[in-house]
């Protein structure tokens, strides 16, 4: 789990979009609408009536949690800088048993299609199961990965990008193989419960017989409003998780994210795209609340209150690595999770962490099956998570409360422009 | 699943409480921040530098979502009558062997002041997890009940209510016993998932050596701002849930909910309380999906736009059950779900629904394992859910696509006074 800040919401993402850059006529007057709710304009009968696709019956403006919208179209695909979604669904599949390069594509076609409908709060479909109806797009993402066996499975292989080859083995990994990797990964946010279950069914059943669910995993995190803490996030052992995240205002945080459009080793339908390394990694919070507070700061090497390094300062404030008190001991104990993480001690390898946490109940020993699905975004797996892990795995004070049980790679391709499928370029190159 | 509505918030308890009804000065000056964030004032730095106790460093006052506070003393428990929350988990306790009615006194208290503390937005104890720090009570409600099992094992058999008789077996049930009833029962809702955890977490830490999980269930509501309508949600399914609940405002809700100070069958210390019926219902949404909008609309007799019945009309338009089409057939199939759960039909039979969906992944077979924590609520279990449950038993065309997989029966007695604590007029009666 290195250590890093969320992402922060670049406003042009989450905010509703202008007419000029809307898909269609019916989504520019719902992004209409969400700035309405958003700067609290009360509408008029005529701005009433202005309803969604989804809910012709609906004359209620909606409110800017439901009306936020994601961008479908653009460099990037949404859900890697888009801010944390209360709610999360993780889906891996694989190609159906003679599906093929020809199967994929048209696949591929469809869950654009979909995503980009659903993304602007209209329905998938005629047929469409009706979850999501009255609710806007609630800041629906929906992302779409390519895993190693993909590429064999479709003829691909010369497009297989190294960064794919498998992550080296970690000592501290108890990997589900049957939760672990798949040919296709997809990953769904929203702000609603309801919306992103709509748009997981409506995912699944568009995969129709040309692919088969292989995992499926549920994730959360804080309701917007419940907190006016403006960035970090916390996770279920009550820790700041990621205050060291890079920001989309770094000079160096697109070279550190996405692939190049050229000059990397990666295949050029690569370009604007991104690795994501997917972890489910289990906190053994039975043993981790036992500890102190004390314990607990020790373990992370930062303030359980407000994510200051044991140091002093502020959240953001550097960590002095050599500060000792007055017995002369590291006040940042040398195996402390925030220590071994940092940038700098790392030849600056920096992931963009966007995680959800889960919940998934008591296990047979009534132990919580909780912890983080962990996904962290880079240009180059072996220049961001490999060396972080890597470093974890040999001393982190860590480790002995947490577990990662499922492990998965993508190649996330580029965005797609208008009139394109998510990886097109690939799979018609 | 029988067709009620969603309660109405009651806007005295989701909104912040008057200084007068404030537990604490603490809570008051909560309070008054929550009411500052809902009527959109802009505190100035006298009000920002009002911090939760929670979080001592977050002088930015909280926004409507995390301030809302539902009141832990009445004369009924919360989370009966307060509006759907987003968040919800659904926990049952077997007392350990040994434990007997004086440990159960002790863990009541212990819950009380737990329940009062996080439903306050304060931390449950000097060791807490700080799972919700920074975030206000997010209408957190901790409902508790007691199970059949209960009375026997705390030598209580004179005070157990004939309600608590179990349920007769229905030809539907499938029920897994191991996630059926339990000695005690706490249902947990807020609107932030961090809130919902944290407080899960903090009621199972305080049942000690005196009580063990039994079973444990997670589910979801929309979450608040997701869409203007105004107070029926949905289900999985897409429907309407709950089109025909009874409202607090109605003059016979009382009646039919709660326990009455006497004149009744029941037990003193149930004045006040409610009798609690949970089912986890699964829906078989493959095979749901399948269906046109045509066949589910006459499987449920209603609209799924709107919720308005096949006959006519809008959501709260009486039902026709006698008209006709062209054809001279029923507009509203014989065996359609909301014809037979209408309550002229059942004697006037009402229940309060107050549910969760739930969506546990997919389980062996790549279904998904997903549906409704149905909870309910009424003052005679053999009166309110019994009879409703026998007729859809007999014929209702929705039961091929739902299956009740667990089920619980649980007294929950009135709210706690001041100095009181839940139960406590049972355990020291």
């Amino acid at each position: 789990m290195p250590e890093q800040s969320p992402p922060q919401a670049p406003t042009s993402a989450r905010t509703a979009a202008s007419p000029e850059t809307s898909p269609s006529p019916g989504v520019s007057r719902r992004a209409l609408l969400g700035t309405a709710g958003a700067t609290g304009l009360v509408l008029g009968a005529a701005g009433g009536a202005v309803g969604y696709a989804a809910a012709p019956s609906q004359a209620t403006p909606l409110t800017s949690v439901g009306a936020n919208m994601a961008m479908f179209h653009g460099k990037h695909q949404p859900g890697i800088t888009d801010g944390l979604q209360a709610k999360g669904h993780l889906v891996a599949f694989d190609l159906a048993p003679g599906a093929g390069r020809r199967e994929a594509a048209a696949l591929l076609r469809r869950w654009s299609t979909t995503a980009e409908r659903l993304m602007a709060g209209e329905s998938a479909s005629s047929d469409d199961t009706d979850v999501a109806r009255d609710a806007g797009p609630s800041s629906l993402t929906v992302t779409f990965g390519f895993g190693h066996s993909f590429f064999s499975r479709t003829g691909l292989e010369k497009q297989r990008p190294v960064s794919l080859d498998p992550l080296p083995d970690f000592s501290s990994d108890h990997l589900d193989k049957s939760r672990s990797d798949g040919d296709l990964w997809v990953q769904i946010g929203a702000d609603d419960a309801l919306v992103a279950f709509h748009a997981l069914r409506a995912i699944q059943k568009d995969a129709g017989s040309a692919a088969k669910v292989r995992w499926q995993m549920n994730g959360f995190n804080r309701t917007p409003g419940a907190t006016a803490h403006p960035m970090t996030a916390r996770n279920l052992m009550g820790q700041l998780d990621g205050t060291r995240n890079p920001r989309p205002t770094d000079a160096d945080f697109d070279k550190r994210i996405f692939v190049p459009a050229s000059g990397s080793g990666d295949p050029s339908w690569m370009a604007g795209g991104s690795y994501a390394v997917v972890r489910r990694i289990r906190m053994l919070l039975d043993d981790w609340e036992k500890l102190s507070l004390t314990a607990q700061e020790n373990v992370i090497g930062r303030r359980k209150s407000n994510g200051a390094p044991l140091s002093g300062g502020s959240e953001k404030t550097a960590m002095d690595l050599e500060k000792t008190d007055a017995k002369g001991d590291l006040v940042v104990p040398l195996n402390a999770h925030a220590r071994i993480t940092r940038p700098d001690q790392n030849g600056g390898a920096a992931i963009l962490r966007r995680p959800f946490s889960y919940h998934d109940g008591i296990d047979a020993d009534g132990a919580p099956d909780a912890g983080l699905l962990f996904v962290c975004w880079q240009a180059d797996p072996l220049r961001g998570f490999v060396p972080l892990q890597r470093k974890l795995d040999r001393g982190d004070a860590l480790s002995k409360y947490i577990r990662h049980e499922a492990s998965g790679l993508f190649a996330v391709p580029g965005g797609a422009a208008k009139g394109e499928y998510v990886g097109q370029r690939l799979l018609e190159g």
